[in-house]
């Protein structure tokens, strides 16, 4: 078993537990999640699972503690899977000076550039390794599906548009939908990347989507009292555009009055997500 | 207006209100309370309130933060009311040694040794001052319930056994039900009453509910994997004997197998209780 059993709590009938293990995708650093089995899963019975992003500055703990997703996932019986948002350790310059950039905001891309390219390869991470450290736990990860918040949000809604054959939905919160026009992206793709914003294409929801061939199946929730919205970070009304062009009518974006950025706002619509990805992952 | 707020949040359809006010019970110190309200009440209809008391080291924050009560509060169109777990900045000599005693562990009693008894009066903050500052919301504080979780427990048993006629019911996660039997309430009573562990009886529930006349609504709910309770600090059994031997039907006490002390507990039963309590403040 390369997966070391950190603590488990029992929550909404399943088990939440944490494990540690070492990263190849980010350079043998050891790495931390949160997996949430349902019921029968402790049991023994194989579940499909949803993969959950978070945010900036979030670790492996935020949306487990916060989100309020336990008892829907019980009610589905899927398992939830919460990775940390970048390497941790990783002992790079500058790594630790802002919440935007290095340290808890990964992008879930692979860093091209030097010296981030070492540890930096979230991408490669969620999508390629995680997968196979689950095989150890009574999950179908067959059966995927993944979503997440902000940065999280950006993670979920691309890994999902560059692996359509592994991942049967992906949902939303405040996601950053366009990060080639938003600051946060920008920064992000000018500092992990070789050739910067133009090779940030390839992680860019928005663009993503234009050359969708296949209807994708996509929840997105937004809140309108959210200052990153109203900063233009999160841009969804650019994703939503091209979804009405393309004309991909499961592509749902949501627009809900006075919500913001927080965990309060997860919680609010955490069953609905859970409910959405249900309908893909026992279909 | 005497609340000062400080921080709003819409969540669940209602609104997370963070208030503070200057408190004549805890010696014109500085506190804080969450005030959940919703929808209706946000409209301007006066709503129930249900009070949550909070354990050892908590603020105001945490349970409003990680237990998971929103979504059932709107459902049943209940105001939650989050205070502080002591006062805060009192300056007595050791208020912050030790977690279970001073900052974050009040104990929802009047302290009547000194130094304590200038600022730590819990009891009369919650029971007489608390439902006064509400007046200034949409909230109808005739119809109040009380619950908690651990210390808080413990006081939302005793709050509720000492004013029949002010709380309609009361519930408990992992509640303190004998302190006067246990090293947390013996430590808590010692230190903060002039006459200790016999001054102490007055805010014992298990001792409370042996003189208690009218027919009790409580709910409780305890953890087998809790190591507090493995410890002897919450004492159950000693507490449902009781309620068996008075013939009390309304009184439950359900021990809940594998749930350790934690949130993952609370929001595991958080609907549960939310709607227990809608029953009494609906009636």
């Amino acid at each position: 078993m390369s997966l070391n059993k950190k603590s488990a709590n029992k929550v909404s009938g399943g088990t939440l537990t944490k494990y540690s293990f070492t990263s190849s995708s980010l350079n043998s650093l050891e790495t931390a999640i949160n997996v949430f089995l349902p019921s029968s899963a402790v049991s023994g019975s194989k579940v499909p699972v949803l993969y959950y992003l978070s945010g900036l500055t979030c670790t492996e703990d935020n949306a487990a503690q916060k989100g309020g997703f336990f008892n829907a996932a019980e009610a589905a019986q899927i398992a939830l899977v919460f990775p940390d948002t970048s390497p941790r350790g990783a002992k790079v310059d500058g790594e630790d000076e802002s919440y935007d950039f290095g340290s808890g905001a990964g992008f879930y891309l692979n860093a091209t550039k030097q010296p981030w390219s070492a540890a930096y390869n979230m991408y490669d991470y969620i999508v390629k390794e995680l997968p196979s450290k689950l095989g150890e736990l009574p999950i179908d990860t067959s059966k995927a599906s993944i979503f997440g918040h902000s940065m999280g949000g950006h993670g979920a809604l691309t890994l999902y548009l560059k692996n359509r054959g592994q991942y049967k939905s992906a949902s939303a919160f405040s996601p950053i939908c366009n990060p080639t026009a938003c600051p946060w992206g920008k920064k992000a793709f000018e500092g992990y990347l070789e050739n910067g914003l133009k090779e940030g294409e390839q992680y860019d929801a928005t663009l993503l989507l234009k050359d969708a061939q296949d209807q994708p199946g996509i929840l997105i929730d937004s809140g309108t009292a959210d200052d990153f919205y109203k900063q233009g970070q999160l841009l969804p009304e650019n994703f939503q555009k091209v979804a009405e062009e393309k004309g991909f009518k499961n592509v749902q974006v949501r627009l809900q009055d006075g919500y913001d950025h927080s965990y309060f706002f997860i919680s609010t619509f955490a069953e609905d997500h859970i409910k959405f990805h249900a309908k893909f992952l026992k279909a």
